[in-house]
């Protein structure tokens, strides 16, 4: 049962992947929210920043960090699009995230493939959130991409 | 048998750990080189910058894909004294990096830990390159932290 509040966000963290989408980026968006409040909102600009870690997930970390003033980020949940990488997962393990939230599994590249351990062991994990909608837009992508 | 030139790289980031040593972060220093000439150094600034995700190996490969204009790192090899974390070895994964070069393991956050597949299959690794004295500056500063 998808709580209210976590579609509502869900949806700000499709907003992003939106934007992404229309950078010609692939498509994945994430927020960061903090006492029910967004603090931090990025989507995917690997293909803008010519960086590959430029995912959606570590640049809304990076920016969450900068409102916190702290490195840690144990009351905040991160919204995500797409289940996170390993990288990003490793990112979450290390501000020791409250919560995280994604919307559509990543059977290839997600961090699940690689087993629970490379998130913190506090951070809450809620998957399916709005999955269907993010992975329509996932799909779109790379059937545009080989037309 | 270790190569002088690994070696000499390997000296180079361990100026980058002596950095981090200096402004009271864990000792970590990387560079990375391409045609043998370094085109990115960083060592570890979580503290200063309060992000966690400010690893030696992130700001530098960061920084190495400002220098070479692009996304992927296959022809470039990553020097970093410490073995890299799961958000590291992810981030070399993403860049399709050409050659991972460490010093010391870390037993405990190692990606080492996760195995292999956390890398690019492309990734050639050397290992245990001046091991010892990055050993020794971790070492060092962690008897520090207990002081």
């Amino acid at each position: 049962m998808i709580q209210p509040i976590d579609e509502y966000f869900m949806r700000e963290a499709l907003k992003e992947a939106e934007k992404a989408n229309e950078m010609r980026e692939v498509p994945v968006g994430a927020v960061v929210v903090s006492n029910n409040r967004i603090i931090a909102r990025a989507h995917n600009q690997v293909e803008q920043l010519q960086d590959a870690t430029a995912h959606a997930e570590m640049l809304a970390l990076t920016a969450a960090f900068g409102h916190v003033g702290g490195k840690y980020l144990t009351s905040c949940t991160l919204y995500v699009t797409l289940e996170p990488c390993c990288m990003c997962a490793g990112a979450t393990y290390w501000a020791q995230l409250g919560r995280l939230v994604f919307g559509a599994y990543d059977p290839r590249r997600g961090y699940g493939t690689m087993g629970r351990q490379l998130l913190h062991p506090r951070t809450e994990v809620t998957t399916s959130v709005l999955g269907e909608e993010a992975a329509r837009w996932l799909t779109h992508f790379f059937q545009y991409l080989r037309c």
